[in-house]
């Protein structure tokens, strides 16, 4: 298999996470998201992958893009260890997790959104760095206070395995504190995540251990 | 079954259509999210989802919420029709196309986002539709060139029944029109999400057939 990745990119970061879990070994293709205009634009990364975004993921017959998409088509292929619980309620609250994640907070302060605040609209680094604040904070606020009293919550945010939600949870909280936003309101997200950034898995797929790390 | 639910959400049209698909009745509990500053941001509401996002659904012993989770809740619940292929590479597909509209384009142009822009940028109404525009062409431009060269495409974007993926089109295809984007650059798209329209969940599900709708 094949990764196009970038070490920053939180949507590689979880694959990344959920190939090591699972003990797959991968090629590393790097992808530039800031050189020359941004590598993920360039005509023969769209030729791979038309959203011009990464990750990627090849194997020998299929090409798959978008991250949460990519970790179910592993977890299918490989199950073990499962990323998902096997209760359907269940299910949807890891996935539920996972996409408070992937659909409330990455989207709007991912790298294209944050260019085009400040081409188009001229906002300074102040206005940028609140934006991406507010955005964790309304984001953050929210799965703290769902965490903090559920039932089904453990060392992990399912029980005592990292699963699909973890592997969303931790690169967004890396991706905050390399912004240095204070997290001191969300002690549940943060344990979480500091209790599966201490997996090797996730070590293995930290941004500072990828090979086109700066 | 009880859903909470917004007449013009693209969250919570996704979750009608596949209650609708799925042909499961369930009582509809209106959330504006304009009136008194956003019934979604009550505390009543938010006892139901800490999130204060809609949609949520409530069945007898559970409280799910994120659309797309809700989604697969109710697919593995209740199998017929199936709204994911059997084959995991097409399950990929099919999330991918489904998360290219959940996490690329409806995020940044959702309510609370355009709202942040007028309130803390004083963009303007025009700039806001600029904005606006710009991710549905970048999204749809996006989707356009990777289904107009899919083999698996065909009245839906996976073969002749509508899934997970054209759950998610409907929807940001029915919203882009109410804020009047062109959209003659994406024909596949817009056939795919027309040809799903013509169905009778679909039409069921349509925001004007809500009984909040103005």
């Amino acid at each position: 298999m094949k990764l196009y990745s970038y070490f920053r990119s939180s949507a590689s970061y979880r694959v990344r996470i959920a190939l090591a879990l699972k003990e797959l070994p991968y090629e590393y293709a790097a992808v530039h998201l800031l050189k020359g205009g941004g590598q993920q634009l360039s005509s023969a990364y769209r030729f791979v992958n038309p959203e011009g975004l990464v990750p990627t993921l090849q194997d020998d017959t299929h090409v798959l893009t978008q991250s949460l998409a990519i970790v179910e088509y592993l977890n299918e292929l490989y199950p073990e260890p499962p990323l998902l619980p096997a209760d359907p309620a269940d299910r949807a609250y890891v996935r539920s997790v996972a996409l408070q994640v992937a659909c409330e907070i990455h989207p709007v302060n991912n790298l294209r959104v944050l260019q085009y605040l400040k081409q188009n609209f001229a906002v300074s680094e102040e206005q940028k760095t609140q934006w991406y604040r507010h955005w964790i904070d309304v984001g953050f606020g929210a799965l703290e206070s769902r965490l903090k009293d559920e039932a089904r919550i453990g060392a992990f945010v399912f029980g005592a395995t990292p699963t699909l939600a973890d592997i969303c949870l931790v690169p967004q909280v890396w991706n905050a504190r390399r912004f240095k936003i204070p997290l001191d309101d969300f002690p549940t997200v943060v344990r979480v995540a500091d209790n599966a950034m201490e997996l090797e898995a996730f070590k293995q797929a930290e941004p500072s251990n990828q090979p086109d790390a700066e």
